[in-house]
């Protein structure tokens, strides 16, 4: 069985990323990151969907990028409330984390390494997503491209690293579907970037404004509750 | 005073580096990583030549790259020693810490970015070094190529990363002369990958061989001391 690092935010795209790879026959290592996110709920959803989801391992790796600030994910910087969907792809958002997904796959690819394991899957969207800079194609590309020349195996030509990134490509509705085919329960993932007294969804950052749009294009009932 | 980010071990190469990047009239943001490396002696050398240097900031980001393990830096492996210089460039060694330049740029570019700074410096070696994959050119090439790909910057092309390997060419002889003409204090940095009773150089891995010799070479006396 072939060994995939899996980035697992536990968040909608990354646990249904997971969810393919395993459906693909890959033994999932599924890697979470505690970098000092506002957001520390989707660590334990990135737990359960891991444990659900029959990972062989799963490690959450501490980084404090609160050391570097500069996002209202990881600094003293206000959440962007209602937002329109639309919008949402013009500019760069102040949720942005400088660099955050370069860190991730580079971390993913020292795990794939120490592993053997060629592949990465990265639950990227670059249709209805934040307008994220690290969620592009060419910057997929670029990093691949870097992992096959920064490793052992790349130097030693034995493998070819790549980076797997099914959802790029897909609406949030399609998303929705497909983890829904999947068998992905959702009750088990978590999107919000600011929960309500650390437990609810505010369903109005970008993260719960999308995934409400992704659940209502595809027909589908999120089972996340809001505040009673 | 633009500001620049220098990723720096406490090491001659890392300190030379930095020294350059102060001479070069950059403000220095140096940035050194607790990883779980089995040399921690190093992150105090970091320190020291962080203050002697008049870094604008010091940084010591903690991630446990224990936690994938696959290295005789970060595991249970034994660090080899007594290998010929010559050959050092030949195979890579079991000192290699997979995907670690990949990392550690990545986090340079984070906080590049915050800062909005768009240099960062790196004392990389591809003459006399260990062999490792990622200290070669076309490695920190692709890695520049991503980080313009990934920033918010590079998005908006307001600025251009550029990555700075002044060393990559120089001999360790050369780095040796270059760094007592920049007025380095040699006695602050550490290399030893293996420090005996955890405070003097052993002498005999990869790091304090192509030291002696760069030492020897470039006819300077390194004022680190043996074991009494």
């Amino acid at each position: 069985m072939p060994k995939a690092v899996c980035l697992l935010s536990g968040g909608l795209d990354s646990s249904t990323c997971l969810a393919l790879a395993r459906q693909q026959g890959f033994a999932c290592y599924a890697l979470s990151f505690d970098y000092g996110q506002r957001h520390r709920i989707e660590m334990e959803a990135a737990a359960r969907v891991a444990a659900a989801l029959g990972a062989a391992r799963h490690v959450t790796l501490k980084i404090d990028l609160r050391a570097f600030g500069g996002s209202a994910l990881t600094d003293d910087i206000a959440v962007p409330k209602g937002r329109s969907v639309e919008s949402m792809g013009e500019g760069i958002p102040v949720t942005y984390v400088p660099a955050r997904n370069t860190i991730f796959l580079a971390c993913a690819l020292a795990w794939a390494e120490t592993l053997e394991a060629a592949d990465i899957f990265l639950g990227v969207n670059a249709i209805d997503y934040s307008g994220y800079p690290d969620c592009r194609p060419e910057f997929i590309e670029a990093f691949e491209r870097t992992a096959n020349l920064a490793t052992k195996a790349g130097v030693e030509g034995r493998t070819r690293v790549r980076i797997h990134t099914p959802l790029i490509r897909l609406s949030k509705a399609d998303i929705v579907r497909l983890a829904s085919d999947l068998g992905l329960d959702f009750g088990l993932t978590w999107s919000c970037y600011d929960p309500l007294e650390g437990a609810y969804p505010c369903g109005a950052c970008d993260s719960c404004l999308l995934r409400a749009k992704g659940f209502e294009e595809a027909g589908i009932e999120d089972p996340i509750g809001r505040r009673p």
